[in-house]
């Protein structure tokens, strides 16, 4: 039954596998200029950094704020991940945010932040972020900085080129990274070939609201759709996407899928479908898929399950698909910021090629086609190509530009940054990285207005940078001054969970506007108390609804008695604090649930299944004050026959 | 059945909630200093931190490792809650591990790690911290950064004055926060007072291995136990708990724990209770509690349920314990250096306590008591007071030692640190903290051999220290240079969770021994396999054993048939690298479990349940090499009454 043709050793491995070397000396910086470099990065006590980067938790599920130049982590947003810090996932109100067709999932998989944008200029109102395993798309609120809305997408599978937005956030996109059958069913995974298909889906976004719909999914041939990136300016109206495994193998695809010479780039004309659906084109399909929304008044999400999706036949909509033949398996597709020049290479290349949109459409109005794949249209390699950078190093992944008119892109291979010029092609700098690095970052990057301040390389592999902590690690990250003409390493900085993109903002764009509570008065919660005398015990059959309040330093109310084993206890704690960072917490000991974290102005509950006998206490969770540790309570639980009455107190007797 | 005291108001509350304001400017920093501290807090790339800080999480569960004097943050080790991000308590080999005597628990809130010591010298073998919530103690392994150990605390509620060693490693203590009925029954919460009892848990550790077993637990009255440290030097053998709510008032603490003016110390002869514990005394009490230990070899935890504990009555061993009249509410419980100053506040004082061992053991020699308490010896506070430092701050907390013999106490509400001097009691310097300190640290603490050059600040409120980031915020830590006379604050640098205590020591100490790999030979776990002809799937019923291997860039199998929708399946992946900081991922979409990340030589079980007909894609969620985006794999699903034949494969056709 076992069919086992084993490829190992059929590429020299040792060039493909993650390099420790760079060329650069041991530590890639120059000891005379460390003094210098201290105090680039340096935000002393009580200052602000310049920069917000947004940085993907990639398989922690979260997102993660940090500062530029220093460096330094000043949030976890949990949006794919249970988060038992705050019970994220594990409270009432939150886990219906991890609901999909496929029921309830503690773990996701987030890989591309990306910011919104108004004319091509990232707009800090929103930030969206992929999911990879179990295709999702996320939309986070840069005035709370939680996670306001998770939609998922069918007949998708390893959401990867996502979740790039367009230049007025028209649409997010979600590319699939693997093919599968659509419908669904139950086929040979042999017959892959012809049969699979790639869904690349456009995701409307509410120009007011941000709420996600979505739009239209393109049913594409069964390739692996790997990066994909926005056109701009000139190019506006387009998408594009890398593919791999153009094969279409089924296995052992580190041999199988590296056979083509070129795979292709998908330019998408996203403009011509939507007029094309705008008229009633396309097909709606029975699809089932989760929408997840939070709502900051009732502080709760709601989770709606959607039973249809709108798809397109690519080959059925002239001018809508377009293939750019790219040397092989290219991962990165990067867009310059005027729109014109788009960089695809093949990833275990040494050269980087760069398409020309203008020549695109140029042999796109000749009709100067070389064939199709499955009904789309394939232009000349030669037609389109605007220039390579040759020989500038081994295994180029991803591509960002500064605001000269220079670009950066990365070696994964020989573990570098090379710095060269649009339009000349010509290698201007390279700097090590520690060590193999995938995405980097420039602040303004996918916009028309990248800045030139600082790039930061994240790396995949990071062995010895910092002090040993055992087997696994965190991921690394490079700090580049790229002010002047030759970039400096300034700062090697830890990243949390695995850093597959970021995004980053000038912070005086998005820093005045983040809430600091939630107001008492705007708190919406079917459960929520608005003052002490609210507080209040009720037992409905087996179910008991307990509706607290937090204030420095107590719960009201904080004994509480008539609980019996097999009881159902529902604790819906609403904080009544106006107050900036007074955030209180609550568990109860033996708890089958996370704690709650609730901040000022909030409701949060929990539910818990009282097991033993006793007389059990809770307290808050989160150092509120001086007498914070005199913020406790006790529950007795009787027996489940007890006849002891449901009673509760503030204040002792 | 309402009873409703409110108790609002009744202190000037201003004054006892978080200041914001210190004595300092501003940024709490002199402008014309901060390139000096630029250079000092500055770690070039590729140089490394001088010492690891293992901060606590706090309400994450965690523990988190830093460098100083960078403050960067290389690792988070999950301890007592769910770890989304390496499947840490969803693997079927670590699940285990969150077992308890209530269930299941995904969720604990760690405080106060300590590392192991030999002759009062930090060794740096193991960090111990403690859970408050649902009472626990946990060892984490300092070659491996893992949790190897966790053991429930039973009789206990709020683990919080816990869990700090003694010189030798000799006993890792956790003394309750709460007190319950002992055992636990129904009885009515307002009878607390005489009844509930205060359990004071010693926990034998071993010498080789470290594995923890508790030797007995003191039953003490009915008070609150919070903070403690062990004796050192001539008070080797001794112990010392904080007390407060001696009031033994179970609602409103905040008022009614507030009423005496002293409060106690409990000073515990570990020694002499070891020794009649050794002659049989004590009693064999019905307890349940969980142990779990995790084996480096099999991969895997096993839980444990101990079914009793020994209980000890303090009033039947003389000489056992005594009681140290200490200001109001004390929280920190420190002891100097040498051994000689037990330093313990009352918290809402302006002025610091310091009692002298030498003077309590003469009077505990010369019998100068002032009547008992529930049986225990009361001292005068009078022929125990070794000094005080008077009007020294507001809202005393916590104390840390230099190598110099300085003292350095955190105010809570006056925001500051203020460093004194051991025995004349002089203050010499104070220096602003944002906001609202709680502990602090000096790398070498709680041992003989605290260091003199660096200390830390871990703060409970950050408003504006970084870009605003919503309502909930990262906690903010302040490091400063203690090298000379005057404090000098250097570095702000966020915490992750709520950091209660941090554990620093030298980085050379352990560095050497951290593992890279775990050794495939050594690899023992039942459903490992240690080549690729070794990878298999079999079924039995309705359960299917998926044994796969991962090394670069493939699974196998990678192709799997014959999976039916209501069929349990098991993927056993084990990853066959052997190269430091090589793991790979395993996810399959639309799992409703977590990733497994897989260290080299390590093997990770997962457990899907198929729900729908199709085929379904898995992948490396981890970024292996240059063709990891080629590392993936499809499994087939049929409906259940399908007859198609299990089939596996690597390699296509």
């Amino acid at each position: 039954m076992k069919i086992l043709k084993l490829g190992i050793g059929f590429l020299t491995a040792a060039t493909l596998l993650a390099s420790c070397g760079g060329s650069g000396n041991k530590n890639g910086t120059d000891g005379a200029l460390n003094k210098n470099n201290a105090e680039k990065v340096y935000v002393a006590p009580g200052e602000h950094d310049e920069y917000y980067a947004f940085i993907s938790g990639g398989y922690s599920g979260n997102l993660l704020v940090y500062g530029l130049p220093s460096g330094r982590m000043f949030k976890e947003i949990p949006v794919f991940s249970q988060f038992p810090t705050n019970g994220y996932g594990y409270s009432e109100e939150t886990t219906p945010m991890l609901n999909t067709s496929y029921g309830f999932i503690p773990w996701g998989d987030s890989h591309h932040p990306d910011i919104s944008q108004t004319e091509g200029v990232l707009d800090g109102r929103w930030v969206f972020i992929n999911e990879n395993n179990t295709p999702r798309i996320a939309r986070i609120d840069l005035e709370t900085f939680e996670t306001v809305e998770i939609i998922e997408v069918p007949n998708s599978a390893g959401n990867h080129s996502s979740s790039f937005v367009t230049e007025n956030t028209e649409y997010v996109v979600a590319g699939t990274r693997f093919s599968v059958p659509v419908p669904q069913r139950d086929m040979s995974i042999k017959d892959y070939k012809g049969e699979f298909k790639g869904a690349l889906s456009f995701i409307g976004v509410d120009k007011e609201t941000g709420s996600m719909e979505i739009d239209f999914q393109l049913l594409m041939p069964g390739f692996n759709y790997d990066l994909s990136h926005p056109g701009r300016g000139k190019s506006h109206g387009w998408f594009f996407f890398t593919t791999y495994n153009t094969e279409e193998a089924n296995s052992l695809l580190e041999v199988n899928a590296s056979q083509n010479d070129k795979d292709f780039i998908a330019a998408v004309n996203w403009k011509v479908i939507e007029e094309y659906v705008k008229n009633g084109g396309g097909t709606m399909m029975p699809a089932e898929y989760a929408h997840n929304v939070y709502d900051h008044h009732t502080h709760s999400a709601t989770s709606t399950m959607k039973k249809e999706v709108r798809v397109v036949n690519p080959s059925e909509v002239p001018g809508a698909v377009y293939f750019l033949p790219t040397p092989k398996s290219p991962h990165g597709c990067d867009v310059s910021p005027d729109g014109e020049y788009i960089v695809g290479n093949g990833k275990l290349s040494t050269d980087l090629t760069v398409h020309s949109f203008t020549k695109m459409i140029d042999a796109i109005e000749n009709k100067k086609f070389d064939g199709e794949a499955y009904g789309i249209p394939i232009l000349n390699f030669d037609d389109i190509h605007a220039g390579s950078v040759e020989k500038a190093g081994l295994g180029p992944l991803h591509t960002e530009f500064d605001d000269k008119g220079n670009a950066y892109t990365t070696f994964f291979i020989s573990s570098e940054v090379v710095k060269w010029k649009l339009g000349t092609w010509e290698v201007i700098d390279r700097k090590p990285t520690y060590y193999s690095v995938g995405h980097l970052t420039i602040p303004g990057g996918n916009s028309r207005e990248p800045t030139g301040k600082y790039m930061f390389a994240m790396n995949k592999i990071t062995k010895d940078r910092y002090l040993p902590v055992g087997p696994e690690l965190e991921h690394s990250a490079q700090l580049y001054d790229i002010s002047g003409e030759k970039m400096e390493l300034i700062l090697d900085f830890p990243t949390h969970g695995e850093p597959h993109y970021a995004a980053a903002i000038k912070a005086d764009v998005i820093k005045g506007n983040a809430k600091q509570i939630y107001e008492l008065d705007e708190n919406k919660h079917n459960h929520a108390v608005k003052s002490e005398k609210d507080t209040r015990v009720e037992r409905k059959g087996n179910e008991v609804h307990i509706y607290m309040s937090t204030i420095r330093s107590h719960f009201s109310p904080d004994n509480i008695e008539g609980i019996k084993v097999g009881d159902k206890v529902f604790f819906h704690v609403t904080n009544l604090e106006q107050d900036f960072d007074v955030p209180h917490g609550f568990a109860m000991i033996g708890q089958n649930s996370a704690e709650l974290l609730i901040m000022p102005g909030q409701t949060r509950t929990s539910i818990w299944y009282p097991k033993k006998v006793g007389v059990w206490p809770f307290y808050c969770t989160d150092f509120c004050s001086a007498l914070h540790q005199e913020m406790q309570g006790y529950i007795r639980v009787s027996p489940t026959d007890s006849d002891i009455e449901l009673s509760w107190s503030l204040g002792d007797d």
